[in-house]
């Protein structure tokens, strides 16, 4: 079974930085698409930003088993009710993977509830990601730590809720850390923060990073049919009760009214 | 030190419908409110959907302690600005507690990040609440288990990220399980959700469940000063660097300049 | 790729009570590994506290992806050393699944680091499991929730750290409520605690219960070589260390020193 | 109230080692218990290795509100009974915090369930603690980070749990990270694991750390009494079901009759 992947990238410093262009010629979502097409069993297209519905229809959330999300100078840009389609699907069981400056993405913070906020310095310094979750599936194959000589540094607290798990946490040559790698469950889909990937070095071409990309959307891909009505509050009929009762007391709604939002 | 609670109520069945005006003659709110004003060390105050800025004016939080939160038929009415303010001052400290169908309302599903869905049923039925975190401050003083003779029924699954800690499950007479009361942590602040307070039953005037939101208020005050600029993500300057590293490779941003949100 | 699953059966009451003889005539262990053999990509076999070690020698459970375990009247006869050996497989990555009256065994306790204590009633009333965690693997194929006519009842609180993920949640009729299905992650080990398996009942018959493990021992089967080492905790020479540093200060241990445990 | 801890310290190499009996002439757990001394509204009173039952008999436990562990040459010294007691009494509400190589003290292995290892470099190399959640109490008055000019190495992965909350991350000046300030519930008790505190240097005077000890004490702290019975599995009879039953079906135990354990 294909694995249907999108990577989403924001497209922007691509076009408007001569550095991040001449290291990303088919934009950072063009490569990071590429290191998961060169993946068994994945198939990953991108979508943009400055496409019609930023590239996420409805029909093609629909059948897509992961999400990946680059974002940085344009998060105020994307609809919101693009937003609020892409968390829909997130709650039906889509994987969602967020990369990097996406932490400040509207996805995210609206997944997270919570600021999502860090500290940073662009200073190209070494970064060092420590697996702490040894045999976690998206760990796999990954020594137990390994280095990216440049690198944004990004630094705590950082303004997440307490994770599922945590899977990396990053050493920065300037005294900070940072945990690089959490996992989530919002509804049926999982989502991973992964923190790497600043678009003026060659982060995603690295194997390691590659890997995690490609363990992390195997890991997010949700085996089962998508959960319909993820937003419902059915009632459930007096009459249909499993146990049976009678209704008794006062009340506010009338046989198979719905209830309020 | 005196804890400063606001119970916000929508005040809305209180005044169209007989039944729950007869048996809350002071508001929702007020019954809550009173509860809370009888324990030792609590100040409550009341606001509601009606009032300019829905009572929640940017000072009025600014130095609350604890807000309480019922709402049921206007979620919709609820200004979205005033949903970011509460938000925010959640997340630089202020305490939540949701009640009953609270559980839809705009602040709890903007800081789950989640459906918050449920099923429903309204028969008047008994509900047993299950203590499962035996010495949890919220739990302090009640019995194992306890019972309201009629409430309206929750139902599993509760579209809700997996909790810090679930404290109470309910058992319905018509065979539905629901986990009623579950802590989160957002930013700096405590999060509670309370299942049990359907507007047509005298739910708020049980000694058990004013224990709880007694309780449930002093867990959830955050006796540190509140945080500030929780939004903010701050640049640390190279030569600020905790260890001394000079800037290398190439860079997107200026020195001091802002990142983007 | 075939997953290899041992049912470890206490094989007492089987042999010396005759309602769960004639319910089991190959012991219960026996009607577990029928049902998991049934399922295509797994391979299992059986294992009692009779045989030589419990039957699980060092070089079985090296080779075993998944250990289920039911025990119920004889927790005190399994030799400590073998609850190491089992843990410590865990740790490397088997998964374990444990059953019903296997909260009171020695390798779940020494896991959860808690008493694992419940309230109890044999009266074969009825309980429902909720699905409180749609989509998870475990719950794959699964309705809503299942009904077993006949149990034992098992109530909150139960004695156990607040699980990873709550798959499960009982509903019983004489009033009580139980999280039936939790899952906890200890070193690379993956555990399943699944409440229903009383030994007078036919419930591991039931082709709910049947799919139920079948999924678990799918979801704990961890994919990676086997962690070794896990109980190490290994120098790192400082002229090894990944950033350049020089010893300083007093010390304990001269170079290349094991560490104390 | 007052807050009664006691600092139990193993006591050996203040005797056998003289840089640490000059560094600590009262011993670590002097040294520690002398901090906690100071802080308005603890009594702290110490425990050795040596003194009869650890220091530790069932009278002094069930009278303290928090115990704080320091271990390290002989971790295999401890009677497993003194362990199975501590741990009796952290179920049953006791706080316990773990110091340093209290990592692999008996019962933080007990409680945890997981080998609890990790890696070390004994180097006097600085270590940066970082908060990564602003505002936990055991945080209170802390800056963002705070440094030990010289300390050992503990290096992820750290062989320990999920925790509920982690409070601080610590940056190595050789390169690692660390999860140093970790949460847990184990039954009513409160744990927390805090890492800085080597022997050979003068951790235990550090402002910082101090006020860490502190203020875990006074969160680790129970305000309810004591839970009794804490491995207890009460039988719960037919006829005092809260909901109106009759037994049927097969039964194994005749009414009245104990569980098995």
């Amino acid at each position: 079974m294909t694995i249907r992947a999108i990577v989403w990238g924001e497209n922007i410093h691509e076009k408007s930085n001569a550095i991040v262009g001449d290291l990303y010629p088919e934009g950072m979502h063009g490569a990071i698409a590429e290191g998961l097409n060169a993946a068994a069993g994945i198939e990953a297209t991108t979508a943009t930003l400055q496409e019609h519905e930023h590239g996420l229809s409805e029909a093609r959330l629909a059948e897509a088993d992961v999400l990946l999300w680059w974002g940085h100078a344009a998060h105020g840009d994307v609809a919101d009710e693009i937003v609020e389609r892409v968390c829909r699907h997130v709650w039906s069981g889509m994987g969602l993977i967020v990369l990097h400056s996406g932490h400040f993405a509207k996805p995210f913070k609206r997944l997270m509830g919570s600021p999502c906020n860090l500290t940073w310095r662009e200073a190209g310094e070494r970064e060092r990601l420590w697996v702490t979750s040894p045999n976690h599936p998206i760990a796999a194959g990954l020594p137990p730590h390994f280095e990216l000589e440049q690198e944004e540094m990004y630094g705590e607290p950082f303004g997440i809720p307490e994770p599922l798990e945590t899977v990396f946490i990053s050493w920065f040559q300037g005294g900070e850390v940072f945990r690089s790698g959490v996992t989530y469950k919002r509804g049926a889909g999982s989502v991973f923060y992964f923190r790497p990937g600043h678009e003026t070095y060659p982060t995603y071409y690295d194997a390691n990073v590659r890997r995690v990309l490609e363990n992390a959307v195997r890991w997010a891909h949700d085996r089962a049919p998508r959960v319909t009505g993820v937003n419902d509050a059915p009632n459930v009929p007096v009459n249909q009760a499993l146990e049976p009762i009678e209704a008794r007391g006062p009340r506010l709604h009338a046989d198979g009214e719905a209830g309020f939002k």
